[in-house]
């Protein structure tokens, strides 16, 4: 396979007052959102976006995002979101994101995997088996330096805590949004840890949907070497999110 | 005085994707920091902007916000944010706000009040004995059609929800963002209210600042014509906002 270097979406932003955490880099929040939009971004400019599915009564959905950081911006930086579709396999595309800065500087990567639904029926896609051979023509090979998504266990059976989805928790398809997961779950840790340390690796892995007034319970498992698996539950015990929050020290 | 026009500042938005609520339109989190932004941007540009005044150890702080809303925009849609200085009194000045879209779209207008508080006294600066007569030079006259800040009173006793600040909450002053308490408030509405009602006006006054792990409590009075008042209090009992929403029958 060419590298077809015309297939990777680049999507310049600047990081503005107002979307920062209390140390003054970037929010996780914000830094999700704007990955999703050049996904989304990416995808339509492709003939494969959220408008073009929808026609045919199909929506993607985020199954996995993992994003590794060796740096998070601060306010004022400018960064450029580059994304390609890097895999089709089966049910699932794999979708790249590398988050670089000026002069060649890095910030760091990510990876997500996507499905794309039928609305009528609720089941995925066979994404090698769509007509004209689907998406294949968009992929391109380039590879990034970190490890993909694995798989996440959680044993804690005592929820830290419990709480329930509401208006600003959810987005435009009336679920709990996806982003949202993320800063709910950062929210599980204390102080003391954001004051000494950085999140250097997040991966999330998605399985079920949440809506307005499901009860979500968040397990915790405090793990060795800074990371944390975390997995969030509706009321009715269906496993909804997990994750592994890995923590760095701050340098 | 003068309508000096070249003292409105103009900044240009669309509504992304993955910045609505689940209605589709706009979210007040990403409409109020858009708000919070194009002030932050315009006080700047004039020379009192945020970096400007921590030479002399000050920094602006919000003190009422008011937006009321025609119509809140779609995704896709551009708008663009006027603001301006419209007073000067004693310890604070009046910040207005008209959004616009195209073709002579009316969204909505804000009206803001700040403070200018001396970081070491924690005192508020007398905005009008400044030397060289302070930012009266960027006062203009334009008038917006929607009431200001009014006084509001809250006399339910028991809490509808008490939650913690945590993280995701605060931002780079390390105090729970001013937006984020219009979204906590907005939470405390059921989907039934959404589902058929639009918030057509959102008034919030900002008495103290809550930090991270600050206990803050949610009591609301359920008022007449769809307006409802809250207030939300630490756990000593500290009044930190309060806040009259105003719902609107959806179109």
């Amino acid at each position: 396979m060419m590298m077809n270097s015309e297939h990777i979406g680049r999507y310049p932003f600047t990081v503005e007052p107002f979307s920062e955490d209390y140390k003054g880099r970037l929010s996780w929040g914000f830094l999700g959102n704007h990955l999703l939009r050049c996904a989304s971004l990416h995808a339509g400019s492709h003939g494969f976006g959220y408008d073009e599915m929808q026609e045919t009564r199909h929506v993607w959905v985020l199954s996995r995002l993992v994003v590794e950081l060796e740096e998070m911006p601060r306010t004022g930086d400018k960064y450029t979101v580059e994304t390609w579709v890097s895999a089709i396999y089966r049910q699932f595309n794999d979708r790249l994101f590398a988050i670089t800065g000026e002069s060649g500087r890095v910030f760091g990567y990510g990876h997500s995997v996507w499905a794309l639904i039928d609305m009528d029926s609720r089941q995925p896609m066979e994404l090698e088996a769509l007509p004209d051979g689907g998406f294949s023509s968009a992929v391109t090979d380039r590879k990034i330096p970190i490890k993909g998504p694995g798989r996440i266990r959680v044993k804690n059976t005592i929820p830290d805590c419990t709480l329930t989805a509401r208006y600003s928790d959810l987005d435009i398809n009336r679920h709990v949004n996806s982003i949202r997961y993320i800063e709910m779950m950062l929210d599980l840790f204390p102080k003391s840890l954001f004051d000494s340390h950085r999140v250097k690796r997040m991966e999330v892995a998605y399985s079920a949907e949440a809506y307005f007034g499901d009860r979500l319970s968040f397990f915790k498992d405090d793990g060795e070497d800074g990371s944390y698996a975390v997995e969030v539950r509706k009321q009715d015990g269906t496993p909804v999110v997990k994750a592994v929050i890995t923590f760095d020290k701050e340098a």
